[in-house]
Order: C-alpha cells, then sequence, then structure tokens
C-alpha cells in the first residue's frame, strides 16, 4: 500500500521537534511537503502557504496542522474541501463551537479529522486507565507547572486570546485525566490569573468532579523554575498511582510500574495512518470543553505583567 | 390523561412572573408543589429545599428548577436519581460538561430532560427562521442591550462566577440565532468588560461566523437606560429583516409581519408535556457552548465597579 503523502502546515518547534522524527519513524506515512512562510526543509517541496500548497497539491493526500490554533479551523476547512484528511495539533481550534462544522465536513468529504492529543499517547496513560477502571477512586491532584520561558520561548501566539496561555500545557493534563477517568468530569470552580499585560492566563486552580463526586483539583503554573512538575496523583481505594513525568512514568504505592522514554507522536502518526486507512475520523473535544468551562466559570485575577 | 404534577424549584422573580402562570395556562400540567427556603404559594405543598422534597414526593412528576445556574446541576441530578422529569431555566447550568452527564442520567432513568430556551418561542422565531432558510443571507447584527437594574434587580448570582453577567440576557439572543440560521454558528473574536468588582462581564462585543462565512456581529451591554434593545437585524438577498423586541416582531423592508403579544413560557410548558408524553428529551446545548467559546476567546478589560 502506498504510503500516505503527507504536508506539514507550520514549520515552528512542535513541528520540528516532534512531528518530523515521529513521520520519518512511522510505517505508512511519508513528508511530502511544507507550507511556510518563514521556515524550509532540504529536501522537502516548499510553498509559502496552505493555500499554494493546495492550489498545486495533487500528489499531497494529508496535511499536519502544526499552526497556532487560533488559525487552524479556517486551514482545516480548506484542506478538508480540497480533499485532504487532517492531522490537528492540540488544541484542535481556538473554540469549542467551530470544530462542529469540521466534523460536519470531515464526514461530508469522507476524509479523515484526527484531533490530537498527544499525551494521551504517553506510556503510561493506558497502564493508569487499565488501573483506575477497576478501583474505586478517592481523589485527584493535578500539578502542571512549567516555566513558559524554557518550553515556549518567544512564543506570542500563546498569550493572545484562543492561545490558552497557561492551559495549553494544562490541556494535556485534561487530556490525560478525560482518558484514565471512568467516568465523564466537570468544572466545578476556576480561578485564573491574568498578567495586566496579556490576554491569557499565567496560572489558574481548578476544581473538577466527576458524577461519582470525586473531588479533583489541579494547579497549573507557568513560572515554574527548578524542577518541572507534570504531575498527576490519584488516591484509590487500592492505594496511590502517582502518573509522572507528562504520563511516561507509573508509580503505585512506591513501586514503579511504567517508566519508558515518551514516543508519542510515533502514537500519533501510527493512529493517523489507521485512522486515514479506516476511513474513519478521531475529534474528542473534552479536554478543550474543560478548558472553555474554567475560562465561564472562572474568578479572575490580576497578575504581574509578563515578558519573555 | 393525568396532568403532569409539577414543583417549581426556586421561587424568585422568573418563576413568579413566567413559570406561575404559564403552567396554569397549559393543559396537562399542574403546579402541585414549591421548594424555596424563602418564600411559599398560597395553597401549594411547600418544601424547604428539593431533598425535602424528593423524601417525600411521591405524587410529583416533574421539577421545574428556577434556581441560579450554579447550583442546578446538582439540582437536577438528584432529582433524575429520583425518577422526576426535569425542566431547565436557562442557562441550562454553569458549565457545558456538566451537561452531558446530565443527558446520559435521563436516558438511563427513561425520564424527560429539556434544557428551555424561552426565546426560541418568541412569536417571530418561527416565521424568521422559515424566512430565513429560503434566502442567502448577507450579514447579521445583534443588539441586545437592557438595564440590570430594571430587569436583574438585586440579582447577586448573576454576577459571580457561572452567573453569566451581560450573557444571561445575551444568551437569549444566541438561542434564536442558532435557532434561526441555516448553518451552525461560531466565535470568532469577543471583547468582555468586567467592573473590577464583580466576576461576570457588564458589555461585550462579538464576532461570530458560520461556514459560509456569513458575518455576525453583537453588541452587549448591561447598562442601557431609556430604550431597551432586543434587536436582531438581518441583511438577505431578499432585503432586510429585523427581528426586534427580543423575538416578538418581525419586519420586513418596513413591512411588518409579526407583531404579537409574547407567550414564551406558555409556549415551553406546552413542550415539555409533550416531550414527557413522548419520552423524549430536549437538550441543545449550543447557546451556552458560544457563550463559554466567548469567554474563552475573549479580551479582557476592566470596566467601573458595579453596584446595584
Amino acid at each position: 500500500m502506498a504510503p500516505i503523502r503527507l504536508a506539514i502546515v507550520g514549520l515552528g518547534k512542535i513541528a520540528r521537534d516532534q512531528h518530523i522524527p515521529a513521520i520519518a519513524a512511522t510505517e505508512g506515512i511519508e513528508l511530502a511537503a511544507v507550507a511556510s512562510r518563514n521556515a524550509a526543509l532540504d529536501g522537502v517541496a516548499h510553498f509559502a502557504t496552505l493555500d499554494d500548497l493546495l492550489a498545486d497539491s495533487a500528489d499531497i493526500d494529508a496535511v499536519a496542522l502544526c499552526t497556532p490554533p487560533q488559525v487552524r479551523r479556517a486551514q482545516a476547512e480548506a484542506a478538508l474541501a480540497a480533499g485532504k484528511h487532517v492531522l490537528l495539533e492540540k488544541p484542535p481550534g481556538a473554540t469549542v463551537s467551530e470544530l462542529g462544522p469540521l466534523v460536519a465536513a470531515a464526514e461530508a468529504s469522507g476524509r479523515t479529522l484526527f484531533a490530537t492529543w498527544h499525551s494521551r499517547f504517553a506510556p503510561a496513560v493506558e497502564p493508569a486507565r487499565t488501573f483506575l477502571a477497576e478501583r474505586a477512586i478517592r481523589s485527584v491532584i493535578i500539578e502542571w507547572k512549567e516555566d513558559v520561558r524554557v518550553w515556549h520561548p518567544g512564543q506570542e501566539w500563546i498569550w493572545e486570546p484562543g492561545g490558552l496561555g497557561v492551559f495549553d500545557p494544562a490541556i494535556n493534563a485534561l487530556s490525560i485525566l478525560t482518558q484514565i477517568l471512568p467516568r465523564p468530569v466537570f468544572v466545578t470552580k476556576a480561578h485564573l490569573a491574568f498578567p495586566t499585560n496579556r490576554d491569557a492566563p499565567i496560572a489558574a486552580e481548578l476544581g473538577l468532579s466527576d458524577v461519582a463526586g470525586i473531588p479533583i483539583r489541579a494547579e497549573l503554573d507557568f513560572l515554574q523554575t527548578g524542577p518541572q512538575t507534570w504531575d498527576i496523583r490519584i488516591e484509590t481505594e487500592a492505594g496511590q498511582i502517582v502518573l509522572s513525568s507528562g504520563g511516561a512514568r507509573l508509580v503505585h504505592d512506591g513501586a514503579v510500574l511504567v517508566d519508558e522514554k515518551e514516543a508519542e507522536y510515533r502514537g500519533i502518526y501510527a493512529r493517523f495512518v489507521e485512522l486515514v486507512r479506516g476511513g474513519r475520523s478521531d475529534v474528542d473535544l473534552a479536554p478543550l470543553a474543560l478548558v472553555a468551562d474554567a475560562f465561564l466559570l472562572g474568578r479572575r485575577s490580576i497578575a504581574e505583567p509578563f515578558e519573555y
């Protein structure tokens, strides 16, 4: 079977660090073009914009949108209309409501739409889900604290409306949470701190619950220096499990169950190949809906101005 | 067929002004009880809380939740678990994500869950929908400007997180918009002004669109004195239509098509009787999802402190 010929749109940090190596390592898909105004890749067809690419792309089967979320909806719409399969980086868009029409467009065109949540492909996530499926859960604490200057150097779009601020990393935690818990969750309380000079929060505290009333707390910070924290601690009737390092490691009452090098984006592309070949889409809006709810329900406070 | 025996939970302004007269005027349903900590109604069984009511309510078939949105989810869950049909005032909850489990609970219990949007029952809404179904739309302008001191006197919950502020009335406009337009809409831009001493916006401007690219603008204000404005103006290939007075009046290029006294809540209760008898639910989250998206995507600014 001929490999899927993929174009990357938006050749920024995430595309270079993750997508390109993962595509190279995945059977059934190959990088055939790049659309990027400012950057190109040796040996790969280059277009300045997605529109240029779509105008001259008979041999491209699919696009991976690695652009900021604020522009993805229009790009996904254009790509689907041109008959391409579409892979969306996370978050899948700038709003929840814009995704419904994209799902409908993918269905109508018979193309695959894949809203990726890379953290769901971390090695400890499926073992955690299996563990929790059979045990009563008492409480959950999420700590997602990183240094924005290290992980998002100079990324201005993250502070723009729709850029999510500290929720850009924290939505990864929510994507894991909604994957491993046996029941749907919802936000019950939120507090968001906005720098005076920015339109997205730099820190937040969330309260969530599920229908069984499990208390879930999340502490999110974008100014963590020193050790970085991407942990989910879950108390159960059978002791405590801790997912750490963003889902790469799982410890149960001190015993290490999983401690693997992450290969999240290889998981994403293997799944994308499977979806395209099966003629299916995969669009779960739950993590983004939780973030929207946190903004809707959140108390706001003012934080110090932020500059890189 | 015996009438549905209904209890009102939360005997505030909306229950007295709208629900009680509408129930009295609707065939097939009767007011059998009230749960309210501070108020009672002559000749109707009274309970201090919903829990008290559910503990002693063998003869109650359904509850109408007229409490603030921040407490509705837990109340709806308890009522469905007790085998009651549930009618939710608008907005149906404090978040979008909390509604999914309620829909599932209603399905599992075989009870009706009805998330009401009273403005959709305004007399000009269905004629507007029919008009627009057959004509190309060029643009939409929503102006929803009212005096919070007149329409929500002393209502502190509206300023709390989840109370929606100016979106409490504006969600009515969005409920009409999503009913009359032929395609789904989404938020593309938002600006929200928060009083320094409040957790909900007092004014907002929204940009929206549908997949056909129709530009939609909304101007929302909670400090409008003098004439009050609840208008939607739509330019089409066949001239302009204006829905005014919150959907009671429809004018096409100066010619009045509809100008009727509103009877929205009678429409709501007639529909509720129909849903209960048919064993169906009706939960459309689109208006609340648009509001959540506006908060998610919105630039924030600070407004003067607000006191009643």
